[in-house]
């Protein structure tokens, strides 16, 4: 049998020790499991941004595959904790909206309630290490997920904005920046058409297939790999030289002498 | 029986080989082992801050894993180099301090002289690689500890300030100031009392039990996750907001009133 | 059977998910494999760097290692897809130049035009996910490589340039700004002499063994791990300190008193 893999996926950064410590308790728990990172720099505690990340990388994981996210800035407090199996994955984290794009449409949720799962005692600040992991730990060892704890029917959720149509295309936003200043909007692919123009920080930019289409230093839209479109710069930089970031308001014209 | 399990916890950032090229030897020495990245951000040359990352992350590790430590500002020179076996896990690193905390109480430690286990020729600048990491193989793959080289009897060792009993309270200092710019103390957790008060920087802040105890954006003290008061601020920065960095003074007043 | 171990070095930072998206692609075609993360630190588009970073990494991999880089800012244009096969090991990427320091005299080279192995739909931005990742998960699992497709006779290649025999010694360059501000040089260590002294950013500093050989604090000229002359200072970053970067001139004399 395959090992299990257990994914972890914070905002912790890389200077503390707060992912180690995750890891050495899935380490005594589940000494055979492939333990990824996936990313520990989320921005602190900006759960929609981790909400991204994880819809756009918990797909491409095999069935069977148990992700931990801990963007948490309500730990110790009243929020619910989760494990949520959804696509033969399962998905493990506070009941923030962290986990929601990631879920999909037949989410099957539960709290963890099961005490006897945890790392004791339960640091009131801490719950990667002293719930999450342990859980998760078991879950790959292969506890029964409804042992976790009771059904969640409502687990929160968080949606990325809709698209709005507005004369001759739709209006959107800006929902991601990512390392290079690729500026990720909530347009969809479907929503392309040959020879739209994207309207974005008072640039307006023809919609082409690939960076190469465009020249060097020029801007442009392309669609990129998570299926939405993007506002680039070929081998530069589109946030930094167009002064963008999260939020701000882009346009898809469909039909170019429009606006 | 369990892969062996190897961890690396050192300062050579992210964009060098260096890392890299000490897994390359582990994996050619133990292609079973389990390889897990604690930190690579340990400020450059800073032994204390890798010490007290190794005391927190260490114990949550289980018995007969293997832990790598490079900060190495001697590196060449006449600092000895160490492997110590302590609490059923084995350290290995420079003899400069920086496994003090993660040792416990009775450390076994024994001097890297046997030649035989190192990569050769070995490197003057880069014992993380043919020194440390050898060394470390040879002990996943099950060499007998006493094999690396003869007994240590004063390894160097650093230890955290000790609070000081002060009218009232205990006066100590920031020790660690973490990604999200809490301030952790040597002030342990047993010297809390309800009501107690911190002093930090000109903050007057209360000892609260979770971050959800203060509004938004209020700052306060708490016990963190391993087992120190820390001054934080909820949702925010502390360390930025209150210009607070390591070694400044605080005051923790058990008795609000008394200052 | 040693299990499979498969490496990634990128540009791709840490904030994004497509690192993950790689290791999930690879965790569901070769589930026993290793994933090492060598750097996705790489500067973006820094196809020299990560060329460099390669040739001091991959040698001290075992035989059979599989490594993926993705520093790739032609991707979904004409530049050809790799795998290459050398010293044993196998390196994938873009034909870029990106592998060509890592592959040595005698790379064997061939074209990823075998679209059964790729992810489908292929996306025209990420490479890294739909065909290397796929490939090495494919050749981990054990494809022959000759099924990867057709041969390459001229891969593309970069290389360091070469140090020009000067009256007394050497002039060559700075290559690489490591993280803590060494500079290395493209001077290799069979051209030092005892008594050298290296000249860079106005600085006339002694070819010493170790950083212990100097004061602290002062600037010196070592051989370093990769076997090349670096500019430095004890317990110090000498390229913030002199203003150095990559591609500045040095000058090594090896008799002191010629200039």
């Amino acid at each position: 049998m395959a090992a299990p893999v257990i994914t972890l996926t914070t905002d912790f950064g890389a200077r503390d020790p707060y992912v180690a410590s995750m890891k050495g308790v899935l380490r005594g728990l589940c000494p055979a499991a492939m333990i990824d990172d996936l990313s520990h720099a989320i921005p602190p505690r900006d759960i929609r941004e981790a909400a991204l990340f994880l819809e756009a990388a918990v797909p491409h994981y095999p069935p069977g595959s148990i992700h931990i996210a801990v963007v948490d800035p309500g730990v110790g407090g009243t929020r619910r904790a989760l494990a949520v199996r959804a696509g033969g994955q399962i998905l493990v984290g506070p009941d923030n909206g962290v986990l929601s794009l990631a879920w999909g449409d037949e989410p099957e949720a539960r709290a963890l309630e099961n005490a006897t799962l945890f790392r004791h005692p339960v640091s009131r600040t801490f719950h990667g290490r002293d719930v999450f992991a342990p859980v998760a730990g078991h879950l790959a060892n292969g506890l029964a997920f409804d042992a976790v704890g009771p059904p969640v029917a409502d687990p929160a959720a968080w949606r990325i904005p809709e698209p709005v149509a507005v004369g001759g295309g739709w209006r959107g936003e800006i929902i991601h920046i990512d390392h290079y200043g690729n500026c990720v909007t909530n347009l969809p692919q479907d929503l392309a058409r040959a020879g739209a123009v994207l309207v974005a920080g008072g640039a307006r930019v023809p919609l082409l297939g690939i960076y190469a289409d465009a020249a060097p230093g020029a801007a442009l839209a392309l669609v990129g790999s998570t299926g939405r479109i993007e506002f680039s710069v070929r081998e530069g930089d589109a946030a930094g030289r167009y002064g963008l970031s999260r939020g701000v308001e882009v346009t898809l014209l469909n039909c170019a002498n429009v606006e």
